[in-house]
């Protein structure tokens, strides 16, 4: 709070007279997917020191500016990840679905495409397949989602100025990169491009343009393997990008799996991703106060799952019974086909009791099959920590608009969320 | 958003250097009691005016500023009223229950007792009971909100220095002020209160002090009747309190049945209520246009119900079905269990068919009880509008803050509930 009053304080001074000079040279652009605001709240009492009385602020706490209106250009009010991208990419709301088109599907020009014409350096980071919404909003055109290969065909055909769009991505999706039609890993390596599929070590990345491809499809969750994986890409993102270019760079960074574990309804699944995609921010934030030419903005597309910290007529969140879980309900739930010794996986993989009624439900569920088995597994977890869900889907609140350094004081208040991507363009544009 | 910002950018410049300079003559404190930010989202899609592409801000969206943590001193992170109007009050945290007293049942001052010492004139607005939790916690102390009577005693004998503790107060409550033991509505008057019980008739208070209470408990919901008794209320207050006092005013003004509607898990009933607390907030906001050394802040204690925008799978939320909706559930149940024709009271107090499901719904609940059939027909409306709820209670997720006129600039970012009150006792006591 403190911090961020002083960065507000110190900036907005200079604002409305001096606009040209709070344009930032640098822009980190971090997109907490389904992130809605009951993810940062939540994510605060899950870290909370319960040896002090006070409940510990966290890295969105030092850096909150804003909410933003994530309503899609559609007949609802509910947006998917790629109307939500678009509008966060090019300013310009568009239909469920839609990978930087307009209604009409034609292409929208993305702000990492005018970085890359102004001669900026482009960056995107997920832990998502690199080709998946919303890194693909940012460099790619599509009427779908779904058109994984021709989205990452866009990553190396959508030539800006004779240029590749792209100059590092990372993340996963070596399934839509290398294919019988068509090899992108040997077309980007042809095209000077670094290429590593070894998350382990990423120092084999020594330079630009390098592409990292760390999985077949997504990364594995967070809470199973790799949970620092974000915040280590991050971090390689910004050692690659940094001071290489006079004209700056743009980097979009995007907790891809905040989602996907709001889909699921897996709580601990979603804190460990909110934990990862936290600890990138602090690295992002480190980067600008170290380099004060730079803006970073954090916001989400929309909110998923739900999500409750309070259910059942309770007024109770335990967030102790979160903390004992260590993995995905979906590694739980495979185990549990693999294996059956039940008893023995729960009490690993969580520090809930195995009594009569669970040992019954998770009996019964395994009989059922494996989605009966996951959701009741999840709903255990849901019921015994008081977390509350709706639906597996999106819901419409407004997002969370967090914003660092120069020009953020731009993104304060309540805004449409293409407000967010004209500022950005609009600094680009200088 | 444009409003806001230039506000900031106007106050802002001035903060640090000359604090004094921006230290409002008069508070106005607005409450929405279990306003979460799923209400103010909500509000905003169901006043959306479908024939223009955008959706319209609404007054909560001009005045943004930050949002805040609610969790009480407790062994749960889920505040109660009480607590959470303590915190708001007093800038001290205390237990679920506690009605301006800490967690050893000590009284903590309150920032209308501060404003009354210093002289200031002092009102309590609210559309439940006016010794309900949020209104106690500003001028009455007691370990328990259910003792009513004793906080409704404390409103005339909690003297601060001689006086009486409040000079205007607007709201529900005889039943607690006329008893067999103590008619505090005759005590007010023998002090020199103008006194009135005609909510259709606010002229005939004509001066300070005076006490309204136009209720036995609680006012009727919004959606059932007077649906702009909170917006006349703060206009009158404010018409009141206006220019009377060189040391200025301050009034607190809770939109109280926001929380019940959300209890209830009645969507329609929510939306009514948010609509009259935005009337009532823009009655405040052009009083602050015109006054501009008036600062309006205004907030939630917590969130309710677990209220969704978005359920079961499904990318809709349908503010049509809940804008054909003419009733609370409460008023359709009582209607249904006094008139054996379902039909028209179903299809008079919503636009929803009366379809075989509907009829079979409604007639399986009503032979089960007055519960089950609130429930029913609550049950119809969430799931044809894809409202979601996941509890009875309360639930942790931050709430916003809106501030407006001069020092508002002092509310932004995330920040814990108490920094609220603690901003606007340093106010008072400059
Ligand atoms: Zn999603
Ligand atoms: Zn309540």
């Amino acid at each position: 709070m403190k911090r961020s009053l002083s960065v507000l304080a110190a900036s907005i001074v200079l604002s409305t007279n001096a606009f040209a000079a709070s344009t930032p040279k640098n822009i980190i652009y971090m997109i907490g997917d389904g992130m809605g605001p009951t993810y940062t709240t939540a994510y605060r009492y899950y870290m909370d020191n319960k040896q002090t009385k006070d409940v510990e602020p966290t890295v969105f706490d030092s850096i909150l500016v804003g909410m933003a209106h994530t309503y899609p250009d559609d007949d609802t009010i509910v947006t998917d990840s790629a109307a939500g991208a678009t509008a966060l990419s090019t300013g310009k709301k568009s239909y469920n679905g839609a990978i930087a088109v307009n209604s009409d599907k034609k292409p929208l020009k993305t702000m990492l495409e005018l970085a890359k014409h102004k001669g900026m350096t482009t960056a995107l980071v997920a832990t998502s397949q690199i080709n998946h919404a919303t890194p693909a909003s940012f460099a790619a055109h599509n009427e779908s989602r779904r058109n994984y290969d021709e989205i990452a065909n866009d990553y190396i055909d959508n030539k800006i100025a004779g240029k590749l769009p792209v100059d590092l991505m990372l993340g996963g999706g070596t399934k839509y990169f290398v294919r019988e039609d068509r090899n992108l890993v040997a077309e980007f390596k042809a095209s000077g491009y670094t290429y590593s599929d070894d998350i382990s070590n990423l120092d084999k990345i020594k330079s630009l343009p390098a592409l990292g491809l760390f999985a077949p499809v997504a990364m594995p969750f967070a809470i199973d393997q790799h949970p620092d994986r974000l915040e280590k890409m991050t971090d390689k993102a910004l050692s690659l990008l940094d001071n290489k270019n006079k004209q700056g760079f743009f980097v979009m960074i995007e907790g891809s799996q905040i989602d996907w574990c709001g889909h699921a309804n897996d709580i601990a699944c979603a804190m460990h991703e909110m934990h990862d995609f936290a600890n990138a921010i602090k690295v992002a934030k480190r980067y600008v106060d170290h380099n004060p030419d730079t803006l970073l903005v954090v916001t989400a597309d929309h909110s998923t799952g739900g999500l409750t910290l309070g259910a059942d007529g309770q007024y109770r969140w335990e967030r102790d019974v979160i903390k004992g879980v260590s993995a995905s309900a979906e590694v739980m739930t495979k185990q549990m086909l693999a294996n059956d010794d039940i008893e023995a996986i729960w009490t690993t993989a969580t520090k809930l009791p195995f009594d009569n009624q669970t040992k019954l439900l998770l009996d019964q569920a395994k009989s059922q099959g494996e989605k009966e088995l996951a959701q009741a597994i999840k709903s255990i977890i849901s019921k015994a920590s008081f977390t509350g869900w709706t639906t597996s889907g999106h819901t419409a609140i407004d997002v969370q608009v967090f914003a660092y350094g120069k020009g953020a004081n731009q993104f304060t208040g309540s805004q449409n969320n293409t407000h967010i991507a004209d500022k950005l363009i609009s600094f680009i544009k200088k």
